[in-house]
């Protein structure tokens, strides 16, 4: 499909999604699945976080007919409060799936109201899918016209780029015709929020939630007559104009339904900053070499490029710093050999063996090594030097976590946030999803 | 109250908003009441606004108990569906307040949730109007700190700035101490959004109902234990720089509890742009010179400032185009000696008498005058010439509208708005709002 330049973007992006049908797209849902199956993982390891609790307790007093369940919990919401709260318990940890080209994570703020909108309303697994997909192709597209710019201006682009695709699949989940589509993805040019400098605190969570709500927001008053400018995303005074940013409209529209942004999503296996991953992997591989020698160790030295130095080394005072620090990465892989939710958690944090382990890593530059690849070198008293290069870490498009993987970091996630919701079944539900004549199951209702 | 260089604005912001009592604002309660005075009628006149009742609908089935009235109408929502809804009615026709230096019209995003919270939990009026006025204090103050860049980049100011107030508000009403303030101030930064683009589309009234809505979501969060950066509004990735803007910050915080914002705050006699005010007085005064000669007329010439053309000079197709239209304006006041909310509706715009009379104007730059003053010029048939220039508009602060004015405005307001409430009651309500023990009877509630 090409841009038409008499049209806005808007208008292009709603004629595509509405003539969308299950079989333009079902070559995708393999991978919307390892996505959906993502979602549900991290949404179900932080089902209980105070965050989430908070949020609920917020919320419960503003809801009108509970018909969406919150996920992992027994309570539930309606389709716009549960939206809110799915987004957040799902991105909390930064632990869901990664578009690399733009740091989106793109399932929070797109799975979370279409499954909480078709638990609602009774929509099938094949209509939830089909709006999944279309959802995040709108939000990684936009994403994609105004990064890198974007982010670095201080945007957090999940926030403020998941919002178009909540819109867009909500609008689709509800079928409307391709004017309101288009009415909804304008609308959520006017909702659409969210700062880096926040990141830090619960205010982060603020904005990845709205993107959810108010993305079903904007489809809901689109499909009750609310229009907006066509050219609100790209026209003089709109969003991206806005935001700082001249949109490149080839990446926004250009080749629409020939490739797939879905394709390029990326599953992590550890709850750490997405560049700190290739340390964990080689650590892991040192580990087997090392042996148990680990009283022999002199020092561990971490090389990489600026990018993981910027973002890698600083102090570790609690677990949202050890997710983002060289020093607890490696320790931790190293000494454990394993890289879980529990390895960044506070108990084993401050464990006095890791603690001892962080302070002989030491972290350099090597501006020959590409952006997300390391080399680990361990010197040990003996003399000995042991030393491992990782190109790509797992959960990277070139080293994909597997269906099993996934499955699996599902569990594992499950398992530490206290759910009582039937596992197995998930699991189940989401491969099937395509079978599914509603969500009611998968969403928790148990017949 | 001085900006403590080592401490965030928010912070500044939230230890001035905890820290004001009764006696600190009462001295601005007067103005406040002629506010909330104009936010009633311009409410009144939208409640069944079509771009209303969709919003209503669609908030409906997502309403918890329902707590807080719909300006005008029957229909309640819980206090965060009704802060939207009202937000939109007393903003729809952008005759509600204006605060001159930033273009911000400060009740609607401000007054919706405040009344809404108050009804819900049974506050006081001296305490509806102290987080009125603090929140249009901060508002304001974020408004000037980032004028005029801001709007002229795409933002539309009223709700990006409007999140703050009401977070702000609201947090003081609910009698949060000052860090859970400076939470809702910075949970609001991540909440701010709304474009310019969207500005003739219905999409405009969601980001003005979203500032209120999200603005008292914002401080019912920090309520529950949500934190934020304390430099969420000027941090290196905080909101004003990632809107755009190096805010000025002496503008933000400078003075505080010294000069107060709505002391500046004016009403518009006449549902149009703000520039036009002074066509419209001017063709008042020529309307009495000419004395019924309206057949005489040859041609009528509207002369301002680059301000006033750029925003006036077009062809009118509707009401909105009317409201917006330097030749509509004359010719309205011209031959109808009046110019309300009937003189912009489309049965006045296409009536032959007055589609004739506008083709007899034309605008022409006097670059002499200064933004918001005109000179009009009518050229009769017979040779004779009249003139009247207009430096300050009826409705500026040079020239405000009286209590009484606000008062004839509001009962024109309801009466074309169709409402069925009592407007004795609320006129007086609103003039002994710090009496009131709640604000049941002022919202409609009929003992």
């Amino acid at each position: 499909m090409r841009q038409d330049e008499a049209q806005g973007a808007g208008t292009t992006f709603a004629d595509f999604v509405a003539a969308m049908v299950w079989a333009d797209i079902a070559a995708q849902t393999h991978e919307a699945k390892r996505s959906i199956l993502n979602f549900f993982a991290t949404a179900l390891g932080s089902a209980y976080d105070p965050a989430v609790s908070a949020a609920l307790r917020t919320l419960a007093p503003f809801s009108g007919a509970a018909t969406s369940t919150i996920i992992g919990r027994p309570e539930r919401l309606d389709a716009m409060g549960a939206s809110f709260v799915n987004a957040i318990s799902a991105n909390l940890l930064d632990f869901d799936d990664t578009h690399l080209d733009t740091i989106i994570h793109p399932a929070a703020p797109v799975a979370a109201p279409v499954l909480a909108l078709a638990q609602a309303r009774g929509f099938s697994g094949q209509a939830v899918l089909t709006a999944f997909i279309l959802g995040v192709e709108i939000e990684c597209r936009i994403g994609n016209a105004v990064s890198p710019g974007h982010y670095a201006r201080g945007w957090h682009i999940t926030s403020t780029c998941g919002v178009f695709g909540a819109a867009a699949a909500c609008a689709k989940l509800l079928g409307l015709p391709a004017n309101q589509i288009s009415n909804a993805i304008g609308i959520a040019a006017s909702q659409s929020a969210g700062i880096v400098e926040n990141l830090p605190s619960a205010a982060k969570n603020v904005s990845v939630g709205n993107a959810a709500r108010n993305g079903l927001f904007a489809a809901l008053l689109a499909a009750e007559g609310y229009s907006a400018s066509p050219r609100a995303i790209e026209g003089p005074l709109g969003w991206a104009s806005a935001m700082g940013d001249e949109p490149n409209l080839a990446r926004l529209t250009g080749g629409l339904g020939e490739s797939w942004e879905i394709a390029k999503n990326t599953y992590k296996p550890y709850p750490a900053g997405i560049v700190f991953h290739a340390v964990i992997d080689a650590c892991f591989h040192l580990r087997v070499k090392l042996n148990q020698r680990f009283d022999d160790i002199a020092s561990i030295t971490v090389r990489g490029s600026a990018l993981l130095l910027a973002r890698g080394d600083r102090s570790v005072r609690n677990g949202r710093d050890a997710r983002v620090s060289i020093h607890h990465c490696a320790a931790c892989a190293l000494l454990l050999g394993t890289a879980g939710v529990t390895e960044f958690s506070e108990a084993t944090v401050f464990r006095p063996d890791i603690v001892a382990l962080r302070e002989k890593v030491r972290a350099e530059l090597d501006a020959s090594l590409p952006d997300g690849a390391t080399r680990v070198t361990i010197q040990l008293a003996s003399g000995e030097t042991l030393s491992e290069i990782v190109m790509a870490a797992k959960g990277s498009l070139a080293d994909p976590l597997s269906d099993r993987d996934i499955e699996a970091k599902l569990r594992d996630c499950a398992r530490l946030g206290g759910t009582d919701w039937d596992i197995d079944r998930i699991v189940d539900d989401v491969w099937r999803l395509d079978t599914l004549a509603d969500v009611s199951s998968l969403m928790g209702s148990h017949g």
